[in-house]
């Protein structure tokens, strides 16, 4: 019998690194993870990453043949095969990561940021599918967009367009760890929904579950089940983040008119409570030209390693057009 | 002697409708510009505008082939020919303009619009011709722009995308006649640097020229020449409003990381007054990874007539495209 064809994924965090085998159909093989230890230099990463390939790709070696592989990483430069400055990897200004990785392993590597490979998961197995023109938001510790254009993938001159976390909402608004004061993702995030939260807490004289927590036990699931239970201070909140988002998405939509946004990552799992509020506002602020003809979307991937899905979509798109050559 | 081949582009504005055919290297070989009466519907205009084209291309047509036409005109939709509720235009939520011309003049017919001409013009005639990702602004009575990715002009889903005018500067900030309030427009455009004028002859006490006049009489040429001869107040204009551009230019390099910006029309006439703050601040508003390396440039389309140069390009790219099928 002939081996299935499958690429490996990795995602790069600031905690976790998470690796598996995808195949065709966008179909999990096995996965598995190792800690990042993002203080230690990216040479001793390298080889623990080396290692835990070899033992999950050897595990089921006799069924699958892995063809390329992708990598999804915080700064990642799909151009030049490195990770820039990312401010959560202390891995200094320039590190040359996909070919470090392609000499570890022997095999071909891409590589993009994080949210880059969100946006190519969900064009070839998620809810993008159809879509030509659209733009992925992932909403985690930060914010991250991947956009498409014309059904490509838009790196900009130098492989780090789409970065909307860091445009800017308020000028001199709350502080960025990128000395970028009032961007989005200080509003727009795991971390902007809780500091939002904070502020409401302040203002407002309502009782609120959330009143027994502090800052660093606040967590957004925290938010979401308070939400759900009908806390006002919670549900403010998620009213409010949904209102600077749907703001920004409005000027998304000025620069690139996508079909569609599609919200992906922890703040996304609340659903309906992100979602209704962006859409609302979202119309509230488009221009009369696009009213009522962009979709907001919840990303349709499902389980703990839809960003492994994305980085193994790179490494198939890959594959594909070094096929075409 | 065979004639020589050319294009017809028109530009079609508020106030005056121009035309001219423009030969493959964007050389002027003739031009014309008639009243566009915008308060009158668009099948009063389009046998007028008609018969200025048969009389511009008869004056010369011993000489030149006219190949097909180009149209540049607010609000104009490339996908569908139309022209939909454009706020200067009182011809209705939609137009198909395209079609209209086509059948008056028996010539094919592309439009687009204003904003997307000049940034085809840039591309195919002027400063952009080696870039393959860049955006111009145009900076008249509004704040328009174009966006290159990867080579081609973005029209996102609908025919709509690179509308910058309309993306929100301040929540809930300058009135707008598009109800997009704080848009971009209302303080980078010939009018917004007025407004900022207003403020600032309010809130100073120094003795300006700008304040001898009214709101009414009041241009954007009278600002800059102010700025030249050291007036305070224009200089601090010119100031705010570079910083406002700036701030929008980083955000939109943050969208598709253009190599340059383009600035085109009225106000980039004020040449370094413009030039030089939009550059320091966008430089101090960019992200890390996005400093020192995006290019704010002049237009370099000469003469009265570069509107009509951009849509003359739109129809040699149209043109183009055909032979190649």
């Amino acid at each position: 019998m002939s081996k299935k064809e499958v690429t490996l994924g990795i995602d790069i965090g600031g905690t976790n690194t998470k690796l598996g085998l995808v195949d065709r159909q966008g179909a999990s093989i096995i996965t598995d993870s190792i800690k990042t230890y993002a203080q230690e230099p990216a040479d001793h990463f390298v080889p623990r990453l080396a290692e835990a390939c070899f033992a999950l790709i050897n595990k089921v070696s006799d069924q699958v043949e892995v063809l390329a592989v992708g990598v999804g990483v915080p700064n990642g430069n799909y151009y030049h095969g490195t990770v820039e400055d990312a401010p959560n990897l202390r891995w200094g200004k320039y590190v040359p990561l996909a070919q470090m990785i392609q000499d570890a392993i022997n095999l071909p590597v891409a590589l993009t940021n994080d949210a880059n490979a969100a946006a190519i998961g969900e064009k070839k197995f998620g809810v993008a599918k159809d879509f030509d023109d659209f733009v992925v938001i992932t909403l985690g510790t930060g914010l991250g967009s991947g956009i498409y254009v014309n059904g490509s993938l838009v790196y900009g001159h130098d492989g780090f367009a789409g970065e909307l976390g860091h445009t800017t909402v308020f000028l001199d608004g709350r502080d960025c760890p990128t000395a970028r004061k009032g961007s989005l993702e200080t509003y727009v995030s795991a971390t902007g929904i809780k500091r939002t939260v904070f502020e409401l807490l302040a203002k407002r004289i309502e009782p609120s579950v959330l009143r027994d927590y502090s800052y660093n036990m606040l967590e957004a699931k925290h938010i979401t089940e308070a939400a759900l239970d009908g806390d006002p201070i919670a549900i403010e909140a998620f009213d409010y983040t949904g209102r600077i988002l749907g703001l920004k998405l409005s000027d998304a939509i000025a620069h690139t008119s996508p079909e569609a946004f599609i919200l992906f990552g922890g703040l996304a799992n609340a659903g309906d409570l992100i979602l209704n509020p962006t859409k609302k506002y979202m119309e509230e602020y488009n221009l009369g030209i696009y009213k009522n003809k962009v979709k907001v979307l919840l990303s349709d991937l499902k389980g703990d390693n839809t960003a492994v899905l994305g980085a193994s979509a790179l490494a198939w798109d890959e594959y594909e057009k070094k096929l075409k050559k």
